[in-house]
């Protein structure tokens, strides 16, 4: 199949792969302080109204708004006291004509009234009557039932990725256990004679596992639940002996591949080796990351990483980072993106998508994107830098001073 | 002291409160895989040179530079093969004058040769002799030894939050286990007589805890470890108790305070009478969030927050955010921030910042942030918004089209 290992743009890639994905649909119940940034596994809607009664916004008096028309410094409106509300409970209050009950802010709207007077726009008269000095509207100062939600509202949508606000918007309707996406497991191995763990001391010619560590905290940053499967020597045998036996426990392989040729055309036959459909994409036009590989095995996406750091991130942000989106079901990312100027100009080659890591700095009160040169064999390239820009496919650069997205890390 | 009970501008609350912290200095050493996020205790410098080696960056033939000098298609330079360096091992290859060793990418360079030359500038002439057709410069396709990081160079400096690159670069010269700064524990108190546990159906006049939910994630976040003490009544000795238990076991506490001016007023008499110095700031000239409380209780942090969930967010990050980052001796937070281009015109009352909850969407390209019109004291407002734009305080509004910060949620 030697069309496959014709360099594709990143869109074809994604495309070949999604057609391949669908999410696990796994599903996990959690409780609520443990679901922050999990991902819906449900549509979730409201068990009922939020506030469930009528609530004051203000310390003042309920009153029937009719009963304050007119009303003004010069002319107030006279109400005669029927009672206070006391906060968290009902009130066996009912409101009349001119009358006014004491209430508090969140506090509930007795039976009868329908607005709210400020207590700064009150005076006491004496212990039963109270001068009110401008008039309310009906409505005015309270929350109706369901206002915040109503029963039966679609609070999110199946795929929403939980933040703190939302945690306390289910807590508000009383949802206290969430169905969430089980994490996809996700199996790490790298590969190459020369690596070895970063606890060892490396002898001349080694050198220490970098990328296991950089893409299980990326896994972990999309959701997913990382596992390392140690080092794979240059040894094609070897190799697809220790992909097999990771792929049993795991839904997601991930192999840091070497970053000789020879050695990325033996992860290539070892992943086709794993079972069909194989590999879909060898070689995306993306600079640095062209060596990416692309693959399922039965239903489990395999991924063939290049070796480079800064390759690796951006191979895993392009594609692993929405496979993982897709097997959680999770709704398109807001990834953390800002927009800034380019305080440089940056040269690309039409027909492959540049990445350049920046720094971003704020020059009175823009924020502006500076390249950090360094080459993407050195992980400390990224390790300076605050994120990346992408230059177009069809782009032969761009220019000092563009509006550019940047992708943070 | 009256004085205290003045609105002040947030940098004035913040200077206050910022005169009475300090980092917390508690050290605690995790592996790399559970450094995520956490935030260096210590100045990290490197154990050694990253490459400890010459390393190739391609795969090819490492050779004395002078000999390649002039060669072209027509005028190869006919170079003799003296062995090939093995992966992941020092070679006790010497590469004299006119000789070529092949290497592989991430090969350590031979002693005696000082450059590569990529396969494809190559031909075999014969299984001893290849002819080398461009020239290569002294150092070209090859990292020198501590091109990533030199021996002693500081890695990262203490405060630094660690992201996955930053843990790939720990890996790469071998530091496995890192100094991070304990998590500040951080006791969250609800308050409220009409307040009840989330899991629990409220009675008419009831509400659910919103904000203890809402605020532990924030917690989480911002890197502290939050622990719910449950809801106090409205009652200021028995909040008083409550709030002396949790800040036993704690370094900060939150109180989630009523919304009513008397429960408010509470809740401040009895943050001053946790001990001194006590009450720093008792309104802030914001909207919403204008009723926060700053306190010291000894050298502990205590934060009265509004008790609108809406409000409740922002006096976080504004005000609790900073101090959980001054406790762990986190470096200026790069908070989640996006500029975008103001959907509408927004109005604000000179003297005081305004937070106006946005949706974030993209024309043309550009992002556009388009305000949420929703009440403080609904949960769902944020839930529907992804950020905050800030309307500084000597503004009387921004207008459609300005270009605004987003502090994203």
């Amino acid at each position: 199949m030697p069309e496959l290992f014709q360099v594709v743009t990143t869109t074809e890639a994604n495309a070949r792969l999604a057609g391949h994905l669908a999410p696990l649909g796994r599903v996990e119940s959690v409780l609520l302080p443990a679901a922050l940034d999990r991902v819906l596994a449900e549509d979730l809607r409201s068990p009922g109204d939020l506030p469930a009664f009528p609530r004051s916004t203000m310390d003042g008096f309920a009153v029937r708004a009719g009963d304050t028309y007119g009303a003004s410094e010069g002319l107030p409106a006279y109400l005669t006291l029927c009672g206070e509300v006391p906060m968290g409970r009902s009130s066996e209050l009912t409101v009349g004509l001119g009358q006014a009950a004491r209430v508090h802010t969140g506090g509930m709207i007795p039976s009868g009234s329908d607005a709210v007077v400020m207590v700064e726009h009150t005076q006491a008269l004496n212990a039963e009557t109270i001068e009110v000095v401008r008039p309310v509207a009906v409505g005015e100062n309270v929350i109706p039932v369901g206002e915040d939600v109503r029963a039966g509202e679609l609070l999110f949508p199946r795929g929403h990725r939980l933040r703190p606000q939302d945690l306390g918007g289910l807590a508000g309707v009383g949802v206290v256990q969430v169905p969430v996406a089980a994490r996809p497991r996700v199996a790490i191995l790298a590969s190459g004679d020369e690596v070895v763990p970063a606890e060892m001391t490396p002898s001349p010619g080694q050198v220490r596992d970098i990328n296991s560590y950089t893409i299980a905290a990326l896994v972990q940053r999309a959701g997913g639940e990382p596992h390392s499967y140690g080092i794979a020597p240059d040894d094609a045998d070897k190799l697809a002996r220790m992909a097999r036996a990771a792929l049993e426990a795991a839904e997601v392989l991930i192999i840091s591949a070497g970053s000789s040729v020879s050695t990325r055309d033996m992860t290539a036959a070892v992943i086709a080796s794993l079972g069909a459909p194989g590999v879909l994409v060898h070689g995306v036009a993306i600079h640095p990351g062209k060596p990416t590989i692309l693959a399922m095995a039965g239903d489990r996406p395999v991924f063939g990483l290049p070796g480079n750091p800064v390759s690796t991130m951006i191979a895993f942000e392009l594609f692993v980072a929405p496979a993982l989106r897709c097997l959680l079901g999770a709704s398109a990312a807001p990834a953390p993106m800002s927009q800034a100027r380019l305080a440089r100009n940056v040269a690309s080659r039409p027909g492959r998508e540049d990445f350049v890591p920046v720094r971003l700095e704020r020059r009175a009160g823009e924020l502006w994107a500076d390249p950090v040169f360094g080459k993407s064999n050195l992980i400390y390239t990224m390790a300076r830098a605050d994120g990346l820009v992408r230059v177009p496919l069809d782009l032969a650069g761009l220019y000092e001073g563009d509006l550019v997205d940047v992708r943070m890390f």
